[in-house]
């Protein structure tokens, strides 16, 4: 799978070319005899310590959990702990914060906001050994397990018993359980299973003095008292560590239908989902859609055939789920029937095979690796009202043409493309902008003006993919100074020193 | 509609059969200066003060504020206030938070834990006034509302443009949607489409100190920092007061159907209900059971026929609802086939047509208010794993047969009934006890006994009635040490004065 093949596109000279806070001082810097304490908290093999720190591991060891995988962000940290335990993740965080060390958790290190990886030298707290299902429930399909579980590995996990994971994204083969909840995760079955307020049942999460949260839950209902876990989910570390996590998984759908179609304007890309709305109901599972820019760099880096005859202004993959093919066979072909005749779309495929879906569905998760082989990448993940969704791309690109950075086909301007693809039931975008490498001026043109854009049109700045260290300074497009005030005093609750992923979110 | 004929069941006097808590002495008595000041913020038309407080109202003018539905809890409110904006909640929380005087937010007065109604002398802040739709997306289906408007005309509203109410539940009629979101309710549709804090998309909530806390987003996804809103679902009242409420509705299906089934025990209905799950997947919206007892009351109080030809020891009312008329025929007639040829249901009918559906459900609905009718009748919400959730029925008939309180058929015994019904898919069990009067020696036999039979089955001792004043003290049965302090802190942040809804949740 493309998604099982993330790793570092660009070299690590790339790295932070985004401004970056500085650090804090009263953090401590971590100490040989802090060192010492820590190692003796957990099994040897799961501690990497530099020698700067009495350790043996070498800076090239830690890169792995020092920069993101898109190499975008780089921090300094001399120290990974890879606890196997709660336990002994809640020793460690008493430690660290009576010792005022900062600490970042960290998943499957795949997100794309500089979430993950440390700023300075915060201490790295990778969940990767905490890898175990803790049970499941073969009636209700209620998952319990550890927050480094890989969310591929619980997806087949669960499919053996005939059930599903309510998420998917194109880097389930490397990312956690625990680190899509922290980062409220949304991907491509969203549509149809929503959103993992509503699919996470229970966590457990280890606060930053150590207190274990157990909230692991495995009922549908509880109104007990105010729904805590609720704060952890989109909180991207920031309030304590998820350890382990319940979650509800859908029966499995006994019958998947994937087609692909070309499509004259966004218009009838909007015009097609509502008619996928109508006419499939509740087998219909995804509605991606994409540019032409986007397939170009897709067939020109990922090996595929174009699944269509000709080439057109945007492309869309609806997936139909349920449980009788018969029955999904018939409400796809009529939709399909439908909007070839209404000429709502110019050309369709149906994939034949279980083969073919798999490459239908190659080509739209493999945009995000192909663009980045393209070039170094600007990701936007905006939510905007879906009749002026795609407006944001075409302005995008006017500026930048403005700016005499940008023309289409034009290799000798530094930005490469500008395009968009994403999730149109969500009103979700995914804006990318092309270059031939990372540089101030470029980024000048379309920041902060991607986010007035955004915000104007009532927005969010952030539809999936979190705030990290990217977008700190732009989360007030998106929330009143009054939310974001009482974040702070939350923030403080949880975590009254600061000491969990700082320099993120707020 | 039943639902809407729902009206106070017994006589005052049965109120406050359970303990309450003592008035704390660090709220001001309300004075006629207070009362003056609160009438300046608002129309005089929406303003109730009793003559004691300066005011014209006599105290039955209040009675429908200060008692609950089922007659279980009676407060003492002099001054019931139902502004018309936003604003005027604001203004008038500022003052009463600058007073320390206390406050009940109240929706439509439809809770079955006392939570909506003053415990002492609070100030009633009804939101009654507050009623309008605030905008409606034909393409997304989002709808921005006022949180006193009734869930039933929502549901119209949303009807007439294609769309339906992601929740449902018997008080449909005069249930607010701020009090659904406050109470986290859950209902028959829950099934479907899962919980509000999946569904609800933003709130308006103001603070104790006048604070408006604006988050009413019409986005699916938006991933800006701690996901606020979902605190206030489930808190009954008491960080905050609901005035507005954003929430996404999924398309109305076009085709409905309902079959009731006869099953001869409670393994049955449990087989049923996988079997259902794996034949009509993606269309089945509601698997509800009940028990004979209550099949008993029904049709003894709500002059309806029996939709089968015997009796069972249980009922289960099935209801698909997908896109396809044909199609959804096709599977629950399949499924029908399979219960009654492998003998797992008894009989079964299905109804031919729109009026049949409306009986059958009317048959479910019908339940609480015909157990009222039966006698006073102690409820209980309970969360419990599916294999064993009817057996607390069983173990509590026993207790009460131990006790000489209680024998089937047995008028001389005090207790009537002892009976069961709920949400299976969703382990949700009602736990119905009908007895001549509400009185200690009763309640002794199973209170905390049944908090505690659901502590030790992981049950949670409140599903989706929420805490209020009934469950305050038992809230340790589902929830650690450690959760319940959090809570705690969470409400000293949005509320530290402890004005909003006291001697409630915690």
């Amino acid at each position: 799978m493309l998604a099982t093949a993330r790793r570092r596109l660009f070299s690590a000279q790339a790295a932070r070319w985004y401004g970056r806070a500085a650090r804090d001082g009263r953090f401590k810097t971590l100490g040989r005899g802090d060192v010492e304490r820590l190692r003796a908290m957990a099994a040897p093999e799961t501690v990497l310590a530099t020698e700067a720190v009495g350790g043996s591991a070498d800076a090239a060891e830690l890169e792995g959990f020092n920069v993101d995988w898109l190499s975008k962000y780089r921090g300094s940290s001399q120290l990974v702990l890879r606890p196997k335990t709660t336990g002994e993740v809640a020793e460690i965080l008493r430690y660290c914060n009576s010792e005022r060390i900062a600490v970042v958790p960290q998943g499957g290190n795949t997100g794309l906001v500089g979430g993950g990886v440390p700023v300075h030298d915060e201490v790295v707290l990778s969940l990767r050994n905490m890898n175990k299902v803790r049970g499941f429930d073969e009636v209700s399909g209620i998952l319990v397990c550890d927050a480094g579980c890989v969310l591929e590995e619980l997806d087949n996990y669960v499919a053996e018993r005939g059930y599903t994971m309510p998420l998917d994204l194109g880097a389930k083969g490397s990312c956690h359980i625990g680190g899509n909840v922290a980062a409220n995760a949304g991907g491509i079955r969203f549509l149809r299973y929503g959103s993992l307020h509503g699919s996470v049942l229970g966590l457990e999460a280890v606060l930053a003095d150590g207190t274990v949260l157990d909230n692991i839950s495995t009922l549908r209902k509880d109104n007990t008292g105010y729904d805590l876990k609720q704060l952890f989910i989109g909180s991207e570390g920031t309030l304590g560590v998820i350890t382990g996590v319940s979650v509800v998984t859908p029966r499995r759908p006994s019958a998947v239908n994937v087609a692909v179609l070309g499509v004259p304007s966004y218009e009838g890309v909007q015009r097609a989902f509502r008619l996928a709305r109508a006419r499939c109901g509740e087998v219909l599972s995804a509605y991606e859609f994409w540019d032409a820019s986007c397939m170009g760099a897709v067939l020109g880096h990922q090996g595929l055939k174009h699944p269509l005859a000709g080439e057109h202004p945007f492309y869309v993959l609806i997936e139909t789920s349920g449980s009788n093919k018969a029955h999904d066979d018939e409400k796809l072909a009529a939709l399909l029937e439908e909007l070839l005749e209404s000429g709502v779309v110019e050309d369709g495929a149906l994939a034949q095979d279980e083969s073919q879906i798999r490459r239908m569905w190659s080509m739209r998760e493999g945009i995000p690796e192909s663009l980045g082989r393209t070039g170094p990448t600007y990701k936007y993940d905006v939510s905007i009202p879906i009749p002026v969704l795609y407006d944001v791309v075409g302005d995008i690109a006017r500026r930048l043409e403005d700016a005499g950075l940008y023309r289409a086909g034009d290799a000798a301007r530094p930005v490469r493309l500008v395009c968009g693809y994403g999730h149109i039931g969500d009103g979700n975008l995914h804006l990318n902008i092309v270059a031939d490498r990372f540089e101030d001026r470029i980024t000048r043109v379309f920041e902060p003006f991607v986010y007035e854009w955004v915000a104007s049109h009532r927005g969010s700045i952030s539809a999936e993919h979190g705030i990290g260290q990217m977008k700190r300074d732009y989360l007030r497009y998106s929330k009143s100074p009054e939310m974001i005030a009482y974040m702070r005093r939350i923030k403080d609750v949880f975590d009254p020193n600061h000491i969990l992923n700082p320099y993120k979110v707020l």
